[in-house]
């Protein structure tokens, strides 16, 4: 993709009406802009982030057998009376002109279960799963940290099905070995750390936790075993020894929320009269899970996590394109060779093709869009008839011929 | 993609609490579920159709030069006072729990110039477009045509921002070509209408009209000619002579309105001071146009017209799968073979391998979802050494070896 014809600008000044760093990174890069306080819009680079992100889920959610599927956000009042949370957790309520009322969705279990409703009646037609990548709202009074915690988001959420709680465990720890896959695919480091059933369920869920100052979670876990809980349940106390291992030491350290699991058991289907004939012809309520991930706060974690002074620094699944190439004086048909070999090999490449732009303005853009990697051509590479390659996230570079270069990126 | 692990199901029966024909033969081949009037899900099978139909939007809007990026929903009152649409235009409102106003965006003049006058001040930065595909609502009274007109819906938008009239004139008829484009890849044929400008402009706008009875509006066009105008400017009568060739008759039909184009004009460049500097230093305002599309409309319109007594009949590129291959009893390792060549051949199948389930329900249920191409694998035509392959347009079926079959389907 030309940068010509591509909308990539970055802004000259830092913002100054946002708290969080990450997010003031990624407005003046131009990946987000600020429409009101929690509310942000994805530019052309940020939402190719977003979109990176999405497909490292996809991939993994169709390999756990989940069908992908998309559901509203305008939900009719009686879905959310049918199971009590009209009063108590619909946020966002509004009114059509017929005086019909609507939560807007910020899950779907009173969506998807009595789609399931329809089409499911045997023993032999479970287990099943759907997700959707989709967007939702909540009424968040707290909107200061960024894309980290916002009125609007996407989210992924996945629901699944199952003949008994037995089987719904299986699925419960592969999910958790695939939410593990995608974290670390899209290069964030998140901890499995326990939380509370929030009263659907007397067992412990699970939360995956970024460690980071920016994080508005606390996060109480051992140095030397996998212990790990959330401040809401823990009795453990910084610095007191693990509970666990009864070795290790306690620490505590900020987190953010990047997903979570969780066993609904047949809260949903009881309401919903979602049921089954198991082999004896006997009628029993399905048993349900549910497992939330939200990828633009994924790009808040990963922005808070991987950047240094001059921009940001994405890791290789989540990055924008793949190389950034920088054309300075006299390095124009070095460039173009570049790019249409890249281009042939199905390299995602942002060529920097812009004229009237200083060399010293296209390298502190590239540096704020932070691309993985950085090839710079110019009559001094010519001169050497070499590239200059630069790894975005330790600076090193190196002047490489076109097949080096290649192997490098791909 | 094997049936036995992708969510396929389709209704025993036609489904009575719907009006419009097209949307019950999507609901009952399980494309889509309702979930109060005009609030639709989209079932994997339906997701997939929506996602070809987006995926050949985005194609024609990329090569128009736009970039895609995704704005929010929530949009505060404030952007809504500022072009005075608060009062007259948004309809669902909504107040969160710090008394902040926000109207769910039906368009997003409002969102988007702001966003431009922080990156644009010079004509070089002109000109640009955008577009994005994003869940939009609209207060509908009359919602019982289905998915042909809904509360909440997917829309492609795209604006555009110029440096003066003519330039704008440019790249709209540039659209329109994109636009004639997609419909024809989609398989849909929509007409070329003028229509009114809404008080933004006292030129015609044009829409992008599929003729078919349960259109809600009304198309008056000549029989020879490409006059065609949409009821509320046209002063043509029914059987009159046509004021543009003199020679055609005027005929009326019914139209399905699944796009349209539009010149704004400076009208939200003005509101939101939205303005650049020309060649000589002088200050402009930008001259903008927006071109809507709807994809989930569109899928009403391919179902509507595109659809037997039997089922649906998707056109090549709007069909969720390019090929339903479906095993019949002997049919297994010819099946087996037909599915692992089409992978590798990366033409998209979906092999029906269900078990337990009769040759004549297989074919029932292959005829409701309508995918292009039909692959029967038995074992009479094991005997034979062929696969039977059926167009499922005109019902044309042949006895193909392998590479006929792989030939056909490309």
């Amino acid at each position: 993709m030309k940068q010509s014809q591509f909308f990539v600008k970055t802004l000259k000044e830092w913002p100054s009406d946002e708290e969080n760093a990450s997010t003031r990174y990624l407005l003046r890069a131009g990946f987000i802009d600020k429409n009101s306080s929690g509310v942000y819009s994805f530019l052309p680079m940020g939402l190719r982030v977003l979109e990176k992100i999405n497909k490292v889920i996809r991939e993994e959610m169709n390999a756990l057998g989940a069908s992908e599927l998309l559901m509203p956000a305008l939900i009719s009042k009686k879905y959310w009376r049918a199971t009590d949370r009209w009063d108590t957790e619909v946020l966002y309520k509004v009114k059509d002109s017929s005086g019909q009322e609507y939560g807007l969705a910020f899950t779907h279990e009173e969506v998807l279960t009595p789609i399931l409703k329809k089409f499911i009646s045997s023993f032999r037609d479970l287990p099943v799963s759907f997700y959707q990548i989709q967007t939702k709202f909540r009424d968040e009074p707290r909107a200061r940290a960024g894309l980290l915690r916002t009125k609007e988001f996407v989210m992924k959420d996945l629901y699944s099905f199952h003949i008994d709680e037995k089987d719904l465990d299986l699925f419960y720890w592969k999910t958790a070995d695939a939410y593990k896959n995608i974290f670390k695919r899209l290069g964030l480091e998140a901890m499995v750390v326990e939380a509370g059933g929030g009263g659907f369920t007397k067992e412990y869920t699970h939360e995956f936790q970024v460690l980071t100052e920016a994080g508005e979670d606390e996060i109480f876990y051992c140095e030397s075993c996998d212990f790990a809980q959330n401040k809401e349940i823990t009795q453990a106390k910084e610095g007191g020894k693990c509970p666990k291992c009864s070795k290790g030491k306690i620490k505590k350290e900020n987190g953010i929320e990047v997903g979570n699991i969780f066993k609904l058991g047949t809260r949903f289907s009881d309401a919903a009269g979602l049921a089954y004939k198991d082999k004896k012809g006997q009628t029993k309520p399905v048993v349900m899970g549910s497992y939330g991930m939200g990828p633009s706060r994924i790009m808040g974690a990963l922005a808070e996590t991987n950047r240094n002074e001059k921009g940001l620094i994405w890791p290789k699944e989540s990055s924008p394109f793949r190389v950034h190439l920088v054309e300075l004086e006299g390095g124009h048909s070095q460039a173009v060779e570049v790019y249409e070999t890249l281009n042939e090999a199905g390299i995602e490449v942002l060529y920097d093709d812009r004229e009237n732009v200083s060399a010293g303005e296209k390298l502190t853009d590239a540096d704020l869009l932070g691309i993985v990697w950085r090839a710079v051509a110019s009559s001094r590479t010519l001169a050497e008839n070499k590239i200059e390659l630069k790894a975005r996230n330790n600076g090193e570079s190196s002047m490489v011929g076109l097949e080096t270069l290649l192997k490098h990126v791909k």
